[in-house]
């Protein structure tokens, strides 16, 4: 018996030869950019569309066809299981779907790249490059210490798959890394993990403070007024997860009294920034386009782990990276 | 039978409660900024002066005193093995040093300040961080990509204790690493280990090359013509060694063409690098004033190490970080 699989026609493009060896029983239907759903090169008419497994690639993104995608899940018959290419779901719609009973699988693609640009930023603030580079425009010779990485303290709050490549960086460094996570409990991967109610008390500490949450109603304006206050004067915050856990007026006044000393900003309440925004011109603030996973590995990943969980799927496997509701922004 | 040990009063300071656990036999001689040495509190004379063991820490370049301290060794009559807080031998008096039969010990307290400096600084050239910051001061929300550091290849020149540390911190980034040494052959701590002969035929692939070996007759000038036409477009070279491992004109030819496209350097043929010099001004040179080292961290590790090797000495095992006459600049 065959079964339905659904994805962008540039996806299919990418990964037909390693879906061949799927065998026969996989019936792959194609969206093109032009909207028509294809079995091969031949157009399918919608009444014979109703596949049980989605690819949700970035290509739907790119190519402005998300949300027709996304709605054929919601009105899908035998819609059982859909690969996202996000790492967060908490847009609505995700929600919806789960509601249906359909699995849904977030994306570790990112991960990578996310982590990349996290200790990218982080080690470019830690050491004095800026004094360097104003004592270099002066034609100074100045030795000019530095407090060693390795006597950091780094928090991380959401502790998931691009909270791990974070830490798999970082650590070699000699840094201290604590972990803030629903599920509490030892990880290899930290040197402490405390639960979601220990966040407060473990600001004091940190000299990096990561956030890699998901968005969700508790943790929607996770880093406020209390939050900011806890900071060590002096550090510094990263946000690669989303702009709602920041309230920006908090941020703000922590900016003024160096908590943090340094933010750097990659997802934002309202995206694009608005071109008014005050965080666009203060000086210890870094805004970058929500392009944290721009690396041009993340296709590829994102690719191979679609087939990985296709392959447990088929054998009524555990799929990598299966969402709850809490991810969904509820 | 009691063993003297000689060492500036201020590393003397920070050791002595350690000191006391290796017994009554060692006979701890402390020069003060004033230029007496004494035994506890009494001035001894110098004719009673002679020790076996001397620990040159930083706190004798810091305090004038370097050059009396060296000439103590080259005229001691017992003098048999020294602890100097350098990474590098090359100045000459080393050499005379060791000619007398004198054993030296170079520091690895240094390798992982510098380790890090490395790391930050590719870490900040790899990534878009300058274009990120244009595109903030343009208030332009611009979705820029990048190239994976794990996608990028590594050449370390130089496989010591500093080589180590920058690839204990490089590869979990997913980095290929080529390590090339006097003595090839495989390490755990790199892809691939080559001889010093391979050197030019490992530039074309590599896109962050970093000097960190010793600087001696066959490592002098390594960075020539050849070096440079031979370096990938587009590469980063990092110098954290000895400033005249380069030919600066070749250098200078090189960034003309972008090979390589940005350079780091921490040390220079003449030190403080003279104000007049090209390299201050070039826009694709970073210049820092020989500080890679400058981590809070050293100090600790140095004495650290001294105690070790002083353990080590005294129960006639193998000392740490043992120089040969090719770390001395012959």
């Amino acid at each position: 018996m065959t079964m339905q699989i659904m994805m962008a026609d540039a996806a299919h493009g990418r990964i037909a030869d390693r879906l061949v060896e799927f065998g026969p029983e996989l019936d792959v239907l194609t969206l093109g950019a032009d909207g028509t759903v294809r079995r091969g090169p031949d157009v399918l008419p919608e009444a014979f569309v109703d596949p049980e497994v989605f690819w949700i690639s970035a290509d739907l993104f790119r190519s402005g066809q998300l949300q027709d995608f996304l709605g054929r899940i919601l009105r899908g018959r035998r819609a059982r299981w859909a690969q996202v290419f996000l790492a967060g779901l908490d847009n609505p719609v995700f929600g919806s779907i789960m509601a249906r009973g359909v699995r849904l699988t977030k994306s570790s693609a990112q991960a990578p790249a996310i982590a990349e640009f996290v200790l990218c930023h982080a080690l470019s603030l830690l050491h004095p490059i800026a004094e360097q580079r104003l004592a270099q425009d002066e034609r100074k010779w100045r030795y000019l210490g530095f407090r060693e990485i390795a006597a950091t303290r780094w928090l991380l709050v959401g502790f998931g798959a691009i909270g791990l490549e974070i830490a798999h960086r970082a650590r070699p460094f000699g840094v201290h890394l604590t972990a803030i996570r629903r599920r509490a409990g030892p990880s290899a991967e930290a040197d402490v993990v405390r639960p979601t109610e220990a966040l407060l008390a473990s600001l004091p500490d940190a000299d990096v403070v990561i956030l890699a949450c998901a968005l969700n109603s508790r943790t929607r304006g996770i880093a406020g007024a209390d939050f900011f206050r806890a900071m060590k004067p002096g550090s510094l915050l990263i946000n690669i997860a989303r702009g709602a856990l920041v309230d920006d007026d908090a941020l703000r006044a922590g900016l003024d009294r160096g908590q943090p000393r340094h933010a750097v900003l990659d997802a934002f309440s309202e995206e694009p920034l608005p071109t008014d925004s005050w965080l666009w011109a203060h000086p210890a603030v870094r805004v970058t386009a929500h392009c944290s996973n721009a690396g041009d590995g993340v296709q590829d990943r994102g690719d191979a782990l679609f087939l990985e969980n296709l392959r447990r799927y088929l054998a009524r496997a555990p799929l990598l990276n299966e969402a709850d509701i809490a991810d969904t922004g509820a």
